[in-house]
């Protein structure tokens, strides 16, 4: 019976679990902070995987990471949410400490496999994933096998260029889908807009979310329906450049802001329909959102465990 | 011993070659033309293929198609040059005549795993190949393996939005790359800028083509000049939206225009240099031109035919 750890670490929380079999259904499971002042982030997780380590041999640990890193090498090149995460030995550091195969990726990536295998994009071999909340991630399945890029970096989606010039991205470059249409750049865009005079009824919140310029929107809050118009007109046209570079058979949306519906997604459509360059390119393509919501790291992780062994 | 028949049809000539073992050099090579009176292109490709059919048995053909097609029915969808050639089951026709495999792929798609197998990509296995003339066509080759979607639609790599709302495409869309860098984007920059008062040593020709814009560009005419920096800024723009996508370690670039060397590639590096968000993308990146030149498509149908066969 084979046995898999997956582990998601995530901006605020970490989490470890065991799988056993073909289930998706953890034997155990664990959770800690991830931002904590007792002991640093690696000894928290060794504590954690301590804590629930099988009497039975572990076939292998997988982990999702929130950050660049270097699957072959196994090492964390940087994780924006952990200071000191800089070129971190991660996969063995854990190998040499549980004595067994330890493979990582990056968090948006397993999601993507998570999706794959156990949620919304079962059965589809070309699939493309995009998570939506402070920023945007991306995960590429492309005949039937996760994109990585020739040093792991593939897929960052969010950094497509949409608007030359544009808004200035996280990254520190302009115009990137993610300084558009992540929740990040809904609401700055309504902050921005009444800054320069814009009347909404949000004009008196000090700090904008993008949930609240959803619930603004759903009120009739003109400026905030305008701000999820905007991000899902890129939106679209950046889905539309992803569809004529892999013609994918499924389009998947996670992360909070994908709960915005169709004020996001009515925008977005309008937008493919319009820019899209034949019509073959949306024939059979399913557009739906996520199944695995905040679980899709963790089951990304335990899928890809069983790819790399032959056995999922 | 291995034979192969290898097919490229280009808009003006259409080759046929019989490769045996694993050499690269034909045992055997017809030429004729794609538009003729004698007969419809069809015909002529099968009298071409009669008259080189060997003694020893064929075990695949493999042809490149200059126009989009369903791989897995082996169905041409269009094929811009050729009239009539519209939803033909190319690879049924054949199969039936000279019942061996048949397999068809998109020419630039083939030109990739032409020059991944044989020419300036060999060794890598994150390739990502572009040929830039009258159009700009694409091929990407992701963890040793042809890019082509679940419908045979992607790497439509010419298609990227780099300037939304830019100029029209030969698709109709607008803002795509090849719209702004290919030959005939450059040519018409020039041409529109002398319609609008710019002085140019082109001023006098009725129809500029790009290569007239290089060599007046060569001789110093800045309107020249400025027409190749805005193509390869451009350029550079959509590569970064490339190296962010797949990661690559090596970018070759095919086509005519690729020939103007500095006059396109040193804006391209310069846009390059200034957009992409981290320099890990660059590092250990190889840019470099095409090898096989005209004999891309039909040593990649050859290519494509041993890695489906197995043998190569």
């Amino acid at each position: 019976m084979s046995v898999i750890i997956a582990i998601d670490i995530g901006g605020t929380q970490l989490r470890v679990a065991t799988f056993s079999g073909d289930s998706i259904i953890p034997v155990n499971v664990r959770r800690t902070s991830t931002r904590s002042k007792e002991g640093n982030v690696f000894e928290r997780l060794t504590a954690a995987l301590d804590s629930i380590w099988p009497a039975e041999p572990v076939d292998a640990i997988c982990a999702a990471i929130p950050g660049p890193i270097d699957p072959a090498r196994g090492v964390i090149l940087s994780a924006p949410n952990i200071p000191g995460w800089v070129n971190l030995p991660f996969a063995d550091l854990l190998a040499k400490k549980y004595r067994v195969p330890v493979f990582l990726e990056n968090d948006a990536n397993l999601a993507a496999v998570g999706e794959w295998r156990y949620g919304a994009g079962r059965g589809h071999n070309d699939l493309l994933y995009l998570t939506i909340s402070t920023g945007i991630g991306g995960g590429i399945i492309c005949g039937g096998r996760l994109l990585t890029g020739a040093h792991g970096l593939a897929a960052e989606l969010g950094h497509l260029i949409v608007l030359p010039g544009g808004p200035v991205c996280s990254c520190g470059q302009r115009g990137h889908l993610e300084a558009i249409a992540s929740g990040t750049a809904i609401a700055r865009y309504v902050s921005e807009q009444i800054a320069a005079g814009r009347t909404s009824s949000l004009a008196s919140d000090p700090r904008i979310t993008a949930r609240d310029v959803a619930a603004a929107a759903r009120r009739g809050d003109q400026l905030a329906i305008e701000a999820f118009a905007n991000a899902g007109k890129y939106l679209g046209q950046g889905v539309v450049d992803f569809l004529h570079i892999f013609n994918p058979s499924i389009l998947i949306f996670g992360g909070g802001v994908s709960q915005s519906g169709d004020l996001l997604f009515g925008p977005m459509k309008q937008a493919i329909e319009g820019l899209v360059m034949d019509k073959q390119y949306l024939e059979d393509l399913a557009i739906t959102t996520a199944q695995l919501g905040d679980d899709a790291g963790l089951l990304g992780a335990l899928a890809q465990a069983r790819i790399k062994l032959g056995t999922g």
